[in-house]
């Protein structure tokens, strides 16, 4: 019985592995559509999320099937619940991956960044696809080192979210209100989608150590 | 059996209802500490908050000691599932309600909203307020209709969420950028609180008919 548990448990990680891989495809294509003004490529991004919200569905199926068959123990049952959670985050994170689609959908043939929060705002986008790859590596390697790595990764969010604010709010801003609350909203999606990350590979190092990391 | 699990299935819907009942004073006073700018009253909105997640933590102490005890069949192991998410969703809208008292307290003693924003954003937290409010009346009595209606004042959060933003991307504007990215995020965290308390009604949904409303 406990190998049976087992290797449905690895299938559903595979499946959260794939899932992540989905969620980084969105998080790139969303970033490329919003900085190069493309609206096929928003489009794309809007219309591909009905199948990451499938893929969860399957997730949760098999994760299901797998408490209802082999009716896991205390410590199997929380590895279960963690998975099931890891599949409402990633979902979640393609969510977002959507709205950052949106906004660049709606301000097509214009960029909705303005130069002046360019850089920070790209790099935001950087940080955020660089977490969910490692949190796409964590899942698959089970690897609680690389997991650490992504709270680090956090701290360059939340750095980058205050500078992006310390931008918009500065005397010499000059695009506008409706470019600040697209910049706001947008470091919100991605800190979010970061947010996200993070909590995803802690809960791996859950599964894998059996104790949550002491900053979550 | 059966009867045992019901009863344990009870008392976590019990603390679900009052985990609604907690969150629905942080956005009541939230709301209250943005509209009067009142910082004491924002950070008992902030230090209250670890009381939410405390209680989260019993009710899903609680969902698995059910799940590990009683080993419930498909349909019973769902509805310990759907509970496992309400109460997900019931702390995350007490962070956005911490979300609301940070921008409260970050402007007093100023208002965080100016006046032209003033009657939307302020329709929009009644709105949510009643949504969390009309979500524990749902768990508490298990009332589909009840849950319909809620599914209805999201269509009226939507709607204000539109309104919000044609008001501060309007060229009659003048409140600034500080004011418009304040009321951005304002609006977006109203709208994500009434988007868990459909949610979290429409898993009570689930619960009592054993499938989800189709505008899920």
């Amino acid at each position: 019985m406990r190998n049976a548990f087992h290797d449905q448990l690895d299938a559903v990680f595979d499946d959260l592995a794939t899932i992540c891989g989905q969620v980084e495809t969105a998080v790139t294509d969303a970033t490329a559509a919003l900085f190069d003004a493309d609206a096929d490529k928003a489009e794309r991004v809007i219309s591909a999320d009905v199948e990451i919200d499938h893929a969860r569905e399957r997730v949760e199926d098999n994760a299901l099937a797998l408490l209802s068959l082999q009716a896991p123990v205390a410590g199997d049952l929380r590895v279960v619940v963690a998975a099931l959670r890891m599949v409402s985050e990633l979902e979640r994170m393609g969510d977002l991956s959507v709205h950052v689609a949106k906004i660049a959908r709606l301000r097509t043939p214009n960029r909705a960044v303005p130069d002046q929060a360019h850089a920070t705002i790209s790099q935001m986008a950087q940080v955020a696809e660089a977490m969910v790859r490692r949190a796409g590596e964590v899942i698959r390697t089970r690897d609680v080192d690389a997991a650490a790595e992504l709270r680090a990764s956090d701290e360059d969010m939340d750095r980058l979210r205050r500078t992006s604010f310390t931008e918009l709010l500065a005397q010499d801003w000059q695009a506008g209100v409706e470019a600040a609350v697209d910049v706001a909203l947008l470091g919100r999606y991605y800190e979010r989608i970061a947010d996200h990350a993070v909590s995803v590979a802690n809960r791996v190092v859950f599964v894998v150590t059996g104790e949550y990391p002491a900053t979550v």
